[in-house]
C-alpha cells in the first residue's frame, strides 16, 4: 500500500474552466473548391456561423491533392462542402471515394457543391458516391447554405456521439480485462483508479480530475492510492467522503453524480471496505455517467473475483503453515519454525534471481517439508540424548516418508513440495542423504530449504539443545559453504542479512 | 459435463438463406401529411426505390397523433417525410419534438417539407428543431426527393452501423460481468457458448448456428457443450474441427472466419485443451466479426481467471486431505480415513438442506477434524489392548487440542475446521466430550462429522478392532440415534444409504 498517512484534508489541483467535450471545442468545415471566389463567399455568406454555441473554423483546400493532406491533418473535420471539377474533371469525386475508402473517414459529412451540373449527374452521383448532399452553386442561397451546413453539422455530431459512446465501451471492455488480470489488489487499485480517471477524461489537457482510493477505518478512511491530490489549495473535507460513502452503502455500490464518481466495494472474507472516489471537475456527460456505470460494476465483479483468489491463497498458506507446523513439533504449540523457513526461502529464491512466482511457490511448498517426521516414533523423535546409528537410520526416513505422503499429487505445489520434503538433507559435496546428490543435483528448491531450515535450527532452541549465538552460526555457514551447503546461496544469505533477521524479529517462538 | 460421447460427424442443423441484418430487409420511410395527394405523389415520384438493393416501405400517418402512433409501432423507421401544418398550424414541429425529446429517438432522419414557408421560417426551424432537412414542397422535383431521401437513409444507415457496434459492445460487456461471475467451468462453457452464438445471430428468425465446447483427447474431442448440433442432414466432418483446432494454437487463441468462430484454450494446470467452435451459416459483417474477437479475448481472460481458481481450490483440498490424513494416522500410509468422512459430511449436508456453499465449506474444513491428535503420545494413540481411564482423559483432549491448533485463525475454512475438531466427539443426549453439550448446542457442522466418522472407522479395519459387518453398523446407528446422534441426520444417513456406500466403494482403504 502506497500511503498509510492518515486523511485529515484532502487537497485537490487547481480548478481551471471546463473544456467541451468535442474534440477543441470548434466545428471543422473544409472548402475544396478551385475557385479562391467560391471560398471567400462561403464564408462571407456563413459569416459568424455557430452550431449549438459552438463556432465553426474553415479549413480551405484548392485541390483534391491539397484536401486529401489537409484531412490527414484534420481528420475530425465536421463538414466537407465539395467542388466536382478542379485538377481533373471528377478530382472531386475521386476525393470523396478516397476519404470513405482509403482514408476510412465514415464521420465527415460530405456536401457536394457542383457548379456544371452535366459533369455529375445528380442521379448517378448521389447513388454512387457516398455523400451526403448533393447542391448546385447556382441555387446555393444564404438560407439554403445555412440549411445544408446545420443538418451536416447535427448529422455529423449525432454520428460522433454514439461514435464516443462506442469508443467509451471500447475502452472500459480493455480496461476490464487490464482488471480482470490484475495479480494483485494493490495493482487492482492502481489500475482501477486509472480507468475510471480515464473514462471521464475530456480531450482537453486543462480538465481537473482528482482521485482517490481508501480503505474505511473505525475513524475514517486510510488513503490506499491517490491521483492529483494534495496539490492545490482546494479542500474538499473528509466529510464529504463520509457522505457519499454512506450514500454508496446505501444505495448500492456506485455513484455516478453530475461531476463525482463514488463507490464501496466490500471484502466480505476480511470484512474491510474499500472506497473509490473521483472529482472530475466538470459535469459528466450522459454518454460519460453510462459507462462510469458499467465500469463501476465491472470493477465490483473483478475485486469480488480478487477478493475470493486472496482468501483461498491466504487460506491455502495458512493451513499449510499450521499443519507442517504441527507436524513437526507434533505438538498443539503451534510455534514459528516452518513459516520462518518458509519466509527465509523466499527471500533466499529471490535474492538469486527465481521469478516471483517461483519464489511463491516455493514459499507454499515449503513447509510441508519435515512432514515425513509424521512416521517417526515419539521415542526418537523427542530423544533428549545422542542417537544411536539405528535410530538415526530412522530419523533420515523422514525424507522419503515426506516425499512418498506428497508425490501422489498431480497439483505443483504437492509435488515441489515432494521433492523438498526428499532433498531437503542433501549436502553440496554429496555428503547428505538420502541420496548423497552432489551440487546442482539437489533441485535449487531443496538447497535453499537446506540452508534456511539449518539456520532456523541452529539459532532457536531445540528439545535437544539450546539456541545458538548468530555469530557462531554465521560461523557455521561460512565453514559448511561448498561443503553442505550451496556456496552461492551461503554468500547471497550473508549479503541479505538483514533481511533474514528481520523475518527473525517477525516470527519469534 | 453433460455428454461424453465422442463424436465422430457432427450434424449441423438445416440451411435456410441468411438475412439481411438490418430489421426487416427494408427500409421504413414515414410520410406525415394531412393531405391524401402528397401521400400519393410521394409514393408515385420515388416508384421503386431502392437503397443498396434494399426496397422502401410506406408508412402514412395524416396527423401529427397517428404519426406519434405510428413511430411507436415503428421504432426503425429510417427517414420521415413531416408536414409542417396539419391538425394544428405546427403539428409537423410539436410532432419533430416529440420525436427527440419523447421518444427519444434519435436515429430517424427527419425531413420537413412546407407548403407555406411563412408558417415555419426556415433558419428559425432548422436551428431549434432537431430536424435534418427543410424542403419547400413546391421545389421537390422527382430528383430532389430522390437526393434527400437517398441521403437520409444513407445517414440513417450509419448511425445504426456504429449503434449496432455500441449495442453489440454492451452485450459482450454484460456477457463479461456474467463470464467473470460463472461459479464452475461447466457453467462457464453454457454462457461462453451462449454469448458468442447471440454475438453472430442476425435478428430474423432463420439464421442457422451450430456450436460446441469440446475437450480435446488423445483421439479426436469430446464434446462437454453442444447447441443446435444433430438435428439435421448436413454434417461437418472432425477433420473440419480439427484443422481449425490446430490453426487456433499456432496463430493464436481466437479465430474468427467469414462464417465461423473458433477458439483454443489451454488449461496448464490440467494440461488439458479446450476448444470452441461455431458455425454461423451466414458471413459475418466486420462489426460482428470485432465483437467475435473482443468476446474470444475476455473469454480467455475469464478462462484462465477461473482455471486458476480451480487449481488452487483443488490444491488446497488435496493439501488438507493430505496432511489431515498422516496427521489422523500417523504413518505415510495414506488411506482415504479423512476423504470418506469428508464426501459423507458432504453429502450429508446437502441432504439435511444446507447450501451447496456451506456444504462445500465443511467437505473442505473437515478433514483436519483430528489435527489434535498430533499432541497425543504414540503410546496411547497406538495401544492395542483396553485404554485406561487416564489414559482416555488422554485421549479426549485431541478435541481441545485441536481446537487450539485451528482457533487462531482469521479464516473461515480453518475457524470452522477449529469448531469441529472441537465438536465431533460431543453426543446428541449430552453424554459426550470434551463440553457434554446437548442436541443442537453443537453446531450441524460437528454432528455431522460425528456421524460420518464413526461410520467410517466402524465400516473400516482399525488398530485396536477389525471391520463391523455394514448390517452391525447399521444397527449401531439406528440404536444411537437420538442418543449419541442427531436422530434427523441418522434418519437422512440411512435415507441415502446408497450415495454413502458410492464413495466407500470409490475411496477404499
Amino acid at each position: 500500500m502506497k500511503s498509510e498517512h492518515a486523511m485529515e484534508e484532502v487537497h485537490f489541483a487547481d480548478e481551471t474552466p471546463p473544456l467541451k467535450p468535442e474534440s477543441e471545442g470548434l466545428w471543422k468545415v473544409m472548402i475544396v473548391d478551385d475557385d479562391d471566389f467560391v471560398h471567400k463567399v462561403t464564408e462571407l455568406t456563413l459569416g459568424d456561423y455557430h452550431y449549438q454555441n459552438t463556432p465553426v473554423r474553415y479549413l480551405h483546400a484548392y485541390s483534391g491533392a491539397e484536401a486529401r493532406a489537409l484531412l490527414r491533418e484534420h481528420p475530425d473535420t465536421a463538414v466537407i462542402l465539395l467542388d466536382v471539377v478542379m485538377e481533373t474533371e471528377n478530382a472531386g469525386l475521386e476525393f470523396a471515394r478516397h476519404v470513405r475508402k482509403e482514408a476510412n473517414n465514415s464521420f465527415v459529412r460530405i456536401i457536394l457543391r457542383t457548379g456544371q451540373p452535366g459533369q455529375a449527374p445528380e442521379r448517378k452521383v448521389i447513388t454512387e458516391y457516398d455523400i451526403n448532399d448533393y447542391k448546385h452553386k447556382a441555387e446555393l442561397s444564404e438560407q439554403r447554405l445555412f440549411t445544408a451546413i446545420t443538418a451536416a453539422i447535427r448529422s455529423y455530431r449525432d454520428l460522433r456521439t454514439i461514435e464516443l459512446g462506442r469508443l467509451g465501451l471500447q475502452e472500459v471492455i480493455c480496461a476490464s480485462a487490464a482488471l480482470f488480470s490484475a495479480g494483485s489488489v494493490q495493482d487492482f487499485f492502481v489500475l482501477a483508479l486509472e480507468h475510471i480517471l480515464r473514462t471521464g477524461r475530456c480531450a482537453g489537457p486543462c480538465c481537473r480530475e482528482n482521485g482517490l482510493v481508501a480503505l474505511g477505518t473505525d475513524g475514517g478512511f486510510e488513503i490506499l492510492e491517490s491521483r492529483g491530490l494534495a496539490s492545490g489549495p482546494d479542500n474538499v473535507p473528509v466529510g464529504r467522503l463520509r457522505e457519499l460513502f454512506e450514500r454508496a452503502s446505501r444505495e448500492g455500490r456506485v455513484l455516478v453524480l453530475d461531476q463525482e464518481f463514488a463507490a464501496r466495494f466490500f471484502n466480505s472474507h476480511t470484512d474491510q471496505d474499500f472506497f473509490f472516489y473521483v472529482f472530475f471537475g466538470r459535469p459528466l456527460s450522459e454518454t460519460e455517467q453510462g459507462l462510469l456505470h458499467i465500469l463501476g460494476g465491472n470493477i465490483a465483479v473483478a475485486l469480488s473475483n480478487l477478493f475470493l483468489t486472496e482468501e483461498i491463497v491466504a487460506t491455502q498458506r495458512e493451513v499449510v503453515l499450521t499443519l507442517g507446523e504441527v507436524v513437526e513439533t507434533r505438538s498443539k504449540e503451534t510455534a514459528h519454525h516452518v513459516k520462518r523457513v518458509a519466509e527465509y526461502s523466499y527471500v533466499l529464491a529471490i535474492k538469486a534471481g527465481l521469478s516471483d512466482e517461483r519464489a511463491r511457490l516455493l514459499r507454499m511448498a515449503s513447509p510441508m517439508h519435515d512432514v515425513g517426521k509424521i512416521g517417526i516414533p515419539d521415542s526418537i523423535l523427542f530423544k533428549p540424548g545422542k542417537l544411536t546409528d539405528d535410530e538415526f537410520s530412522i530419523i533420515k526416513t523422514h525424507t522419503v516418508i515426506g516425499h512418498s505422503i506428497l508425490k501422489g499429487s498431480p497439483r505443483r505445489i504437492m509435488r515441489t513440495a515432494a521433492t523438498i520434503a526428499l532433498q531437503h538433507h542433501e549436502h553440496w559435496d554429496g555428503g547428505g542423504y538420502p541420496h548423497g546428490l552432489v551440487e546442482d543435483e539437489t533441485h535449487i528448491f531443496g538447497r535453499i530449504t537446506a540452508l534456511a531450515d539449518v539456520f532456523d535450527a541452529l539459532s532457536c532452541d531445540r528439545v535437544y539443545k539450546k539456541a545458538w549465538p548468530l555469530n557462531e552460526v554465521l560461523d557455521y555457514l561460512r565453514e559448511k559453504r561448498g561443503r553442505q551447503f550451496d556456496p552461492f546461496l551461503v554468500d547471497i544469505f550473508l549479503e541479505n542479512l538483514d533481511e533474514i533477521l528481520a523475518i527473525r524479529v517477525a516470527y519469534p517462538d
